[in-house]
């Protein structure tokens, strides 16, 4: 994996640290300010030694102190919140613009932004999937952005972070779909993993990776002391996992559920191994695989991940148990569906498009 | 306390245990079926020996299968939940009403129902206070149903249950304010609380108590792992304990909080007594009360209640602790706030308006 | 399925209705009192008509009131927990013991309770499996008490009844393993499932299934807001399930997980079938093989089990969902692993062990 | 910084940053590492940009790598964390130790650490109380270093910093004491609260206060979806509350309860005051107050502190709310208990006597 060699075209698009110095800092936009992906996001800008956050936008029904939505920044000094408004948002003020809005929002104001020199982290599903059709089936609308669509890189930095950096539109992964891809990748880019046998991915989520619009199956009551299975065989994510793999529909079961938690994705991923491998040889892939990538932790044989290793970090953990006699792995990885779920691989992916360390603000 | 003599008065309303054997069963409509309440009137009714469920009836877009409401029900032998058309309950069909709706709703149509005949129990706030200017301050509508006012017998069984054999409407009391009327009722009809120091009430309920409807402060993430308080000096349920025990306002405070659990409301209460007793003399005092009262628990010295002990029963529970060296004393009571605190009591009033046992499928 | 009926040798050794009746009621024992099991035992022997709570034993320093272990019992009429002193119980004064003590209690008190003509419901996993080997692997014990364990039932009322009604030992089976053995029975007994393909069980429990020994790992701050798997590849309960399903081990995959809830375990099983089926027929297999089965409810295409439809419930729910171009079936099943996973399953043991109907004081 | 006068002899005290910068960091050993408070230090500490975590100690059978007690510490760079041996901690290679052991434990060593020239932040209560007669009664032992006692500075970074700067030893508050203390503190110092009216101390905290301690009490199911009140008229912070306050036991009463949430607390204070003002006054007086502590926010009319707005951080946060007909006032606290009650707390204590901004790694 080379994914920390830097490549001329991606030179020639990056404002390196000295730049943007000269200038004081990465100036950036939220859009979804309120929500949850909204909120950790400026979280960690407000911990980023070369950003400021200069704009913050939410379709609110009027301007609002952005600690009335989030209520632990109560105190940080921060733009009041105000209506989107993408049409004022200009190079001469802002460098960088998140979207944490709704998949259509995004697909609707990304050309735009791009055509007005900015550069873009979406975190919607917008601009993930390749085949513009899919968007149809998947997110119920019809693909209308297919030049922005060719130019999007996928933001998973452990695995694109050469094109990442010269990126002017970044699709930031979904959390689920980065829970079970940095999860295999390792596996099933070596050709490892039995693909014909089939993997299945059960998966546990938080509260949170739902989003903060109020509903019947997330009100308090429903979800407290409770666990429920959702979207058996049609689950959103499934399309960008079969993308970043390589793998094919009919050998992929992904099953994601309910906890009754806040914050954090645990999944269980169980397949067969291609061949006999030990243990040992499995996790050196995982480590060797990772050997570069600061925000993702391989435990030792015997160590699993849990969720409360992972939950308000932005961390990517993962373990491995095996059955040697019949070589049935089972892999476990553990994140914060907000964090490297969500709005801390967007940081990761803003710092390599701004030439920063990986890791700034998210360790 | 002579609660359990019946009256003259009182048997003439009454149809006695044999009058109902022989038309078979009560039978009751739920209306506001969907709710919480209403699911869990609808489960202490299956358990009930001498009811029947014979209408459902909810706020919805159509009739629907109640065990799509209430998924615990599954598999019972209920009717389908109807659309609410109070018009064409009739008192050829349905014994008795619960109305588990807004408090609008049952103000609306509470002197419709009883013309007809039907008997009703109110679980809304609409026929609680006597005082019917209150409910423009307290609940923003006008009450215009005087005369079912008038009427109404506030549904407190342990301090009215002579009233309420005899009623044709029963006001059911609010949860908080059962948390808080009979935790104080023994002390201060006794004379035993000094009313001029002053009587803290900090309560604490599970989000259950407010309602099903999806809202951002009822959003999972937003409840769990927190604690709020609300309503600080303006609870709607103030002016019912106000009236049952007979005290004024300005010595009086009530702060609800919001539990990050189901079911369930504890209330820690603050009082000085007026004249100097022992911790014995005032436990001696309210089992005294509530030695006929087989739904209250007063525990021993030293033993407090806790919500587990209470949460899905239909049991007040109440403990002391005095400070003798300055007559302080802090009353703990527990209760289920769908159970005794709301659909557990409306069944004890049921029980008592029909002449069966008092704690009739509630034990 | 023919488990209603009744044998000759059944009829021999059970108790009628009648002849119970003669006597009064059931008489029963319960050791391991203080504990989640014991206390929910309580509570539905409590309910049952027919029977009386004579002892109550455990593991204590001094007799205590059984409502100091579990409050909600608070008020009930019930024996005094005594220390367990298994010498004195009698058939003269109990005519059955359920035992929920640590497996190696149960191991050394069964012999000598059945010898003196009592008998007995063991919660324990001390005679579940039928190979006495297996136990110094699983349990950490060597197995001396082959007799007893030849004798003994696995209490699986939906698989086992008759043998059920004639037993004088049953052993009651763990609560993850009647997760998946009820989940997957129709379609392995039917030869349904593609059985080389490997089945792959992934179960969420609730916390009280760990026990009422604090811990560590089940200290709350560490379970809450937190999800972890756990026995990889080796859970003590995986014999049972290959037991009672007549599977192999090789392949057969079962994770558990600790879910940050109290009660309830659901289960994402997943398998291929043998031959194309559409939901309907897979459905169909499931509704006749529980066609008789009134703890069993089988749902409706489209609609899936989740922990609140069967917590506090002695229900076992099972939802059904296929991928009709791959063949791969989703079975997803909920149970309350104290209700049907433990103290709701023995009581409708002893249901079929004296002749009540099966659901007896259990729905 | 002079946020509140430096004096000569702090001066000659501390070590400034320019002293310590010289030799690089403040070198700490943190005592009690594998506790929750022992947790949260180490991860304050990692961000610090003039610390050195230089030993890790605790109370276990062998030395472990500290991940494993703190799994989000996975990846750190920390030194193993070894037995206790308070004898070898010597003032050439640790300046400051920070102590959250068991209280008995800190008055132990503190008196020898002290004397090899060790600067002691002590978590534990060993040193809070300045009477040594009431350990005795409240912490069950004789307390034997009357010395130590004396010297100790109670750390209540707002209320006493120019003490805490010349510190060689700080007892740092309780967290329920902090609660309080800082709540009533610029009431009671104006005289503005009403002394003979009482006041009430309603106190909410989660789990992780009661410490790491596996026990009956703190049992996951034991906690979950439950809430008990403990410790009335007797919990071992009031001594410091009333020492801190100045204020008499008989008008005062705090009763804490147990949350089933990880971390926070919420308290509810009630008092009348002593004379009329409106609540922008009162408002207007906490501002003043807090005028320079950074880690204090003091909420407009309207709004109340809840749990969310504290969790995880080190802010103590204060709302207020005054019924003006009878001059009833309720104070709002909440932190977080290992934050500003604990670790958080003992960090900022550690800035002042380092010469540091007070907030460094805190905000």
């Amino acid at each position: 994996m080379s994914r920390r060699a830097t490549t001329l075209e991606t030179e020639a698009a990056t404002r390196t640290t000295a730049e943007v110095g000269a200038q004081g800092t990465v100036r950036v936009a939220v859009a979804g300010a309120t929500g949850y992906a909204g909120g950790e996001l400026i979280a960690l800008l407000l911990r980023h030694p070369f950003v400021r956050v200069a704009r913050l936008l939410a379709d609110i029904p009027e301007p609002l102190p952005i600690e009335r939505a989030h209520t632990a920044l109560r105190g940080k000094a921060l733009p009041v919140c105000e209506l989107p408004c993408f049409e004022d948002l200009a190079a001469a003020e802002v460098d960088l613009v998140f979207l944490a809005t709704p998949h259509k929002v995004a697909h609707d104001v990304v050309p735009a932004l791009l055509h007005r020199g900015l550069r873009v982290i979406d975190l919607s599903a917008a601009f993930r999937l390749k085949d513009s059709r899919a968007y149809a089936r998947w997110y119920g609308f019809e693909h209308l952005a297919g030049r922005a669509l060719a130019e999007a890189v996928y933001g998973s930095p452990e695995l694109n972070a050469a094109e990442i950096r010269g990126a002017r539109l970044v699709a930031n992964p979904g959390c689920y779909a980065t829970s079970i891809i940095l999860a295999l990748a390792p596996l099933v880019r070596a050709g490892w993993a039995d693909r014909a046998a089939g993997i299945v991915c059960d998966a546990k989520s938080g509260a949170s990776g739902a989003g903060r619009s109020p509903s019947d199956g997330l009100h308090f009551p429903e979800v407290n002391e409770n666990l429920r299975a959702y979207s058996l065989f049609n689950h959103r994510h499934v399309p960008e996992m079969l993308q970043a793999l390589e793998l094919a529909e009919e050998n992929f079961i992904f099953t994601p559920h309910l906890l009754p938690i806040n914050r954090g994705i645990l999944s269980t991923i169980y397949l067969r191994l291609a061949a006999h491998r030990t243990l040992e040889e499995v996790i050196a892939l995982y480590r060797d695989f990772y050997a570069c990538a600061p925000l993702v932790r391989v435990y030792d044989q015997g160590q699993l991940p849990e969720i409360q290793a992972v939950a308000r970090t932005n961390f990517f953990d993962v373990g491995l148990a095996l059955d040697s006699a019949t070589d049935h792995l089972i892999v476990i990885s553990a994140l914060d569906n907000l964090g490297k779920g969500a709005a801390g691989q967007a940081v990761q992916n803003m710092n390599l498009m701004f030439g920063f360390d990986e890791e700034t603000a998210l360790v």
